[in-house]
């Protein structure tokens, strides 16, 4: 898409000088030279002045910050802007198409395959199994039925995905009117899964927005879990049913999350940190050990609450 | 089905002058002449003087509030009644039959489409869904792999549901006897999505026992929600992941729900309300805020109780 | 499967004087002749003594407790290399072949039965069903769309499944090494569902290691439940949506657990139970009642806390 075009879809007066070709929308930080970024939220203005973007969708306030060369794009909602151009780059969920079943895999005959999707050595895909465009599955992997794999997804070696899974929805991220309306942020990422991961029945992975969310090897996520867009859990970590992760949350190696447990998002977690069941995790925890609760506390401390508020009610009845 | 047939199927003596043919069940408000009604909570019994209903279900302690011309069915059990006749009326979930889908509509060869259903301009189906007898789909809408859509259901232009999600599926009602057995109540109602809602992955949204399940135009509902039976989510209402409401719950517009947050059945929430993640409602809002906590208090006074068990956590150990 | 076998994919040194076919894997109680079994927590030790078990896999310190003639297979990790065994046990998921449906049954043309499948008489089996492998569902059941039934399930009379739902999925067990890595314990039970059950859309149940996951006869389950592997759910009980069930609760009959609610793994609950919305269960409860909270508590008393809540708010504020 020309960069013309966008400042016309975006209803936006550009100072051009000359008309370039732009691939795609990422962050400050991970854009590469022919993407466009934005600025919404304040706290990563720091990235302005190293952006390799091309250009920048932002306020006219962070003017001075941007590195020379790179197109400024001046509005007051930026994140509003980003929400209408990201539908311009969204692709298309479904296309038909050649793709590769090695001769060794066992596809059920119901199956669909879109387009460039491979499917790779022993792979096992089981009845009314959706596989989207250039969704990879690698050797030894077992689909069971009626799983969605949405387009670009990645999955690994000897992954096992229980029936009714969705893998690569749409994230939950909208740019808000003034009015009240929501428009939807289309999610141009996708999902990586790792190899050894195991996936129960029922489960929602999100794709990231940009980049992708990440399960990484040998991790084991049970039924029901809600896992947001662009998280990113370390290996060999547990997710119990009905667990709920936000956005952007990232788990280090060996986390658990018991049942029901859920974060806030835009949070880490340290590695080989246990939440107990019913816990909600709403700041980052930096030290690993057995937290409890909402808001979440360490275990032991937990512990003790509940026996204060035990005795509060013999003293009080 | 003749009244007197329902006589007989509800092993009720009725005492018929003349009988005549009843087209459904309905509730005291909504019935319309040639419907049949039932009394079950005593806080409905204002509605019978008025009821248009051409029978009702009811018991002996409130003859004399029909309106004349009403048939009353006597018995001690209306609930029970009202369930063991709601199978008579209850239609076939599934019948094979012609459709219709618009020359624009990319449906996938795998979808199944039962009788009546109607695909509208440009819409999009994917793989493997399922899409049962008399839904109609409008203008623009996308329904991802694995959907099921149950019968009778509406949705409206410019609608997205994503994988796994399951509209219209019978709510959770029964009559219990008297040996504690649960006697389903057939759910007659439907559901409507309005236009621009955007509906996440392995979502459940009941119909409605009787009238319509609503989500109103623009709301958005994440991954794994529960919708239960004859809920109103009004416009541009947020419903995020893992948010359960009960049944006859009434969302104002612009309310927004946070992760795993719920409600209990038959109450409202006032217009702009927001109601912080595992915030559990069991009473109407009727003041637009922010809410927290289970029972729920503004979000404030949640903040001021968890200072007061931290400070009483250092003061008691 | 032969003990020598077995004895060189676990990598122990067996003391064999004669080799036999090992049929299963099983509990030290439940185990038969043929069978091998294992004990990895101390608390099953009593069960040594009588395990009808052909062979047992067991720590040293155990030794003197197995009955003459039981072959023992001694290792530090017991359940580790029931791990890896239970994989050499585990049964292909999905094998076409010749099954049989009753004439009267409507089954739709685009669901997928698996070799040995056997469906009753007026069974109604909507679009894009999967149905695994020697599943069989008896007289009027009704399986809405998109439904997954994992092989070996059997499904009694008059049961409704809503779509999306997942029946047999492997439950969420692994043994772990001493690196931090899960070594899945591939499930060879079953899940088994009694008449008149009604189970919503999107839940899912898990089959049980070995033996049975068993819901009972009239039991109602509502939209996103997740009941874990072993369960038994009583007669007539009721599961209000996104009810959580670690593995190996029993509930006795018309328990009622309310919406959101759970329960941790390996306990009991007293028939005629109720447990209140949100509810969390952590220990057996032996008395019927109502009960409220995390940690569950009476629910009066609950009551009662919130009302010494609400004092120290308005003391302290």
């Amino acid at each position: 898409m020309r960069l013309s075009e966008i400042c016309k879809v975006l209803k936006i007066d550009c100072d051009l000088k000359s008309d370039i070709e732009i691939k795609g929308i990422n962050t400050l930080q991970d854009a590469k030279k022919g993407e466009i970024s934005f600025l919404h939220n304040p706290k990563y203005a720091k990235f302005l002045p190293t952006t390799k973007a091309s250009a920048v969708i932002l306020s006219k306030e962070y003017k001075d910050k941007l590195p020379k060369g790179v197109v400024p794009l001046f509005t007051d909602e930026p994140y509003l802007k980003v929400a209408i151009l990201s539908k311009s780059f969204a692709k298309e969920p479904w296309v038909d198409g050649e793709f590769y079943v090695d001769s060794s895999a066992k596809v059920d005959k119901s199956v669909r395959i879109g387009k460039g999707a491979k499917i790779g050595k022993n792979v096992v895909v089981m009845p009314n199994v959706t596989i989207a465009p250039f969704v990879e599955i690698d050797e030894g992997s077992v689909i069971y039925p009626n799983v969605s794999i949405y387009r670009d997804t990645k999955i690994g070696k000897n992954v096992i995905i229980h029936s009714g899974s969705v893998i690569g929805s749409d994230g939950f991220g909208y740019a808000h009117t003034k009015d009240g309306r929501h428009i939807k942020i289309y999610h141009l990422g996708r999902v990586l899964i790792e190899d050894e991961v195991e996936i129960g029945a029922n489960t929602t992975i999100d794709r990231a927005v940009f980049g992708k969310t990440i399960i990484k090897k040998g991790s084991k996520i049970d039924n029901l879990v809600q896992v947001g867009h662009n998280c990113e859990i370390g290996e060999n970590s547990i997710l119990v049913s009905q667990v709920g992760l936000s956005g952007s949350t990232k788990l280090g190696r060996n986390v658990v999350m018991g049942g029901q447990s859920a974060t806030a998002g835009h949070l880490e977690i340290a590695p080989f940190t246990t939440i107990a069941a019913r816990g909600g995790v709403t700041k980052s925890i930096k030290t690993p050990g057995v937290y409890s609760g909402f808001p979440l506390m360490p275990h032991k401390m937990w512990l003790k609450l509940q026996g204060i508020l035990n005795r509060l009610l013999k003293e009080r009845s």
